[in-house]
């Protein structure tokens, strides 16, 4: 079994704060400033040009990469990282929709990131060539898989109330109706175990700045399937994609397999803060943090349930169906979360009406669950929300 | 006049190098290493996901953009930083063809970056409707510039050669043929006066890990004129680039202007290290940086030409022609680049014979200048890059 004490003393936590956002930032690893520290002082700082070879830099997006794949079920080798989760949308979705040139329909969800829907819609703006965003709730998606789909754009876990789709089940449906999968992994990855190779996934998407604590706008991953990764072409077609960048060819070639989604230059500082991240990661397995979030996660729900009449479920009542987080729904949720920020207990609001709190083994422990229990108990029922400050909404929260 | 010895003082420059591959990744400023570490410690570590407010974190790409707009003659309020160069390339050549429906040409030349000419052919295949990458050689684009094209897409400074379009010139002919225009800064940002508002240029994109000295994989840039900017359609329709993010609408409205060309969670890491190093520019003018650039280029192009016969020019002689560096070629450009290295002389080279050399004022002085030539002139006239260590090629140089 994992040691989580160990793991929790090795992110900087601030003190008096129960920090049940890191479904949105992950907290800062402490070893993430001297890992970016010598980067810029040792590598940017004294090797200068020279560090894309000798520092390893240009090798850094997939090195990194194999380390998510380790999190996700990715065959190794399949896993690069760079840009951001849209733009990894996008170049899924193009590569897909080349590949099943007869279909018309993107089939997504309801429960999906707004991001992921309005890239599919800027690409089928793009292509103009009469493509639809058919958009249904969750729970409708397998009946809507047809052999009209040429793909389907799912996020495994809904950002609002993490429900979980069934990824195998998804994918066999898609693939029997001669369909194409890909998978958004932005509350998946770091926070529960995916079989993406288990499940025969087509694409897979995902951020590290959540569960994985890579940092504010770490880079992103996509996965492209080994029998795939050799045909795919990659719409962005950047020259670190090219098989052969250095040699400065006015023609494109796509590089082999998955280095081809590969864009421009790699964002090495990024990459440097996400990889001290990830040594963090290499003293658990997915199968431990699964099972102890889901602990944690059931104890919340039952303590903030029992104590809190005036809030809805949001979520999943079973765990299974669950990602890491509970999701409440509340009239005037913006002003507590605001008032439970004021105390400590940090979650985040997500429009019109949810509260939502992540839970995250790696630095949350069965105390931090009690006091925020306790927390919010005393702001529901004593309605330490209903303040001025509290209801005045910022831009971003 | 600009105090250019202060400025050096503000760079971190190894112990006995001279650095004349700033033109590729610029130097370390001082400053960067501490600025990148607070905002670590104090804004990610301490401040977690109400960085997003607190810090001014959302609002850093527009922020980082006037800055670096206020050296590209953009109009304020019009450069937005993101993603990297060829993400920015495709975004204004998607915006840009969609604005010509009828015309099938993008008018490019030899002397591109070839990640421009890349992105071009992907999103070509993407669009599927016959349209037409012209590449010409850089010579002839003024006369390639016909009522077939629909947008150029051209680097203002060639990467290999340093030769200089006429920005203002070939973008009035443009207009006056009914095209539009997309100017690539990359070795134009930091390097020379550019006057985008002036010249009338339509989109503008840049990187800002050259001239800018904003560190490996440092985030790009992209300038869309006023009159467009509220038309452009962005074809990377990220959440971050919606009128509204945080509504969480399934739909998409694109923001105001040019922060419709925003796509994904900004570099938060990135941009703080680019802040110090702008810090640096707020020291001068590009008309200064300009003059003593064009007195060290001079003095090292007549230096070396006068000591090493085996050299050949690649370079317009005339300064007013060129970038800011000065390349060479010579059969054996590979080795000699490699000798000039182990001497502590860093410049580059470009597949098939460049050897380059870029002059950047800001830590680049006339005893520097005056040293590499000594230095360059004593490998070449005594051969000592005709070492085996020196012909080995590495993957990158």
């Amino acid at each position: 079994m994992t040691d989580f004490a160990a793991t929790k003393a090795l992110f900087h936590l601030p003190e008096g704060m129960i920090y049940l956002d890191g479904n949105s930032l992950g907290p800062l690893p402490l070893a993430a400033a001297e890992r970016v520290r010598g980067v810029i002082a040792d590598e940017w700082g004294e090797m200068l040009i020279t560090g894309w070879n000798k520092a390893g830099w240009m090798e850094q997006p997939t090195r990194v990469g194999d380390r998510i794949g380790r999190l996700i079920g990715a065959e190794p080798g399949h896993v690069v990282m760079g840009d951001t989760l849209s733009i990894k949308v996008y170049q899924a979705l193009a590569s897909a929709l080349e590949m099943r040139p007869e279909r018309r329909v993107i089939l997504s969800d309801s429960g999906n990131f707004p991001s992921d829907l309005y890239m599919a819609e800027g690409l089928i703006a793009t292509l103009g060539r009469g493509l639809e965003l058919r958009v249904v709730a969750p729970e409708d998606v397998a009946a809507h898989i047809t052999d009209e789909v040429a793909v389907t754009l799912l996020t495994e876990v809904d950002y609002r109330t993490g429900r979980k789709h069934d990824m195998a089940d998804l994918t066999a449906r898609a693939h029997a109706a001669g369909a194409l999968t890909i998978w958004d992994l932005a509350h998946s990855a770091g926070a529960l175990p995916v079989d993406l190779a288990g499940c025969g996934a087509d694409f897979a998407v995902g951020c590290t700045y959540k569960y994985i604590n890579g940092g504010p706008g770490a880079p992103a991953f996509i996965y492209v399937a080994p029998r795939h990764a050799d045909a795919a072409r990659p719409a962005l077609s950047g020259w670190l994609g090219h098989e052969a960048p250095f040699a400065f060819d006015t023609a494109y070639r796509p590089g082999t397999g998955v280095e081809r989604m590969r864009v421009g230059t790699p964002p090495v500082l990024a990459l440097a803060a996400l990889e001290a991240a990830l040594d963090i990661w290499d003293m658990t397995t997915m199968q431990d943090v699964r099972e102890s979030s889901i602990a944690l996660s059931e104890r919340f729900l039952k303590g903030v349930e029992a104590s809190c009449p005036m809030l809805t479920l949001a979520s999943p009542r079973d765990a299974a169906q669950r990602g890491s987080q509970v999701s409440f729904r509340f009239e005037n949720g913006y002003a507590a979360i605001q008032a439970l920020i004021a105390r400590g207990v940090i979650g985040d609001f997500r429009a019109p009406d949810i509260m939502r709190f992540g839970f995250t083994p790696l630095f949350i422990d069965e105390t931090d669950v009690g006091s925020a229990i306790n927390i919010i108990a005393d702001v529901m029922n004593n309605q330490r929300w209903d303040k001025p400050e509290f209801k005045t909404r910022a831009r971003v929260t």
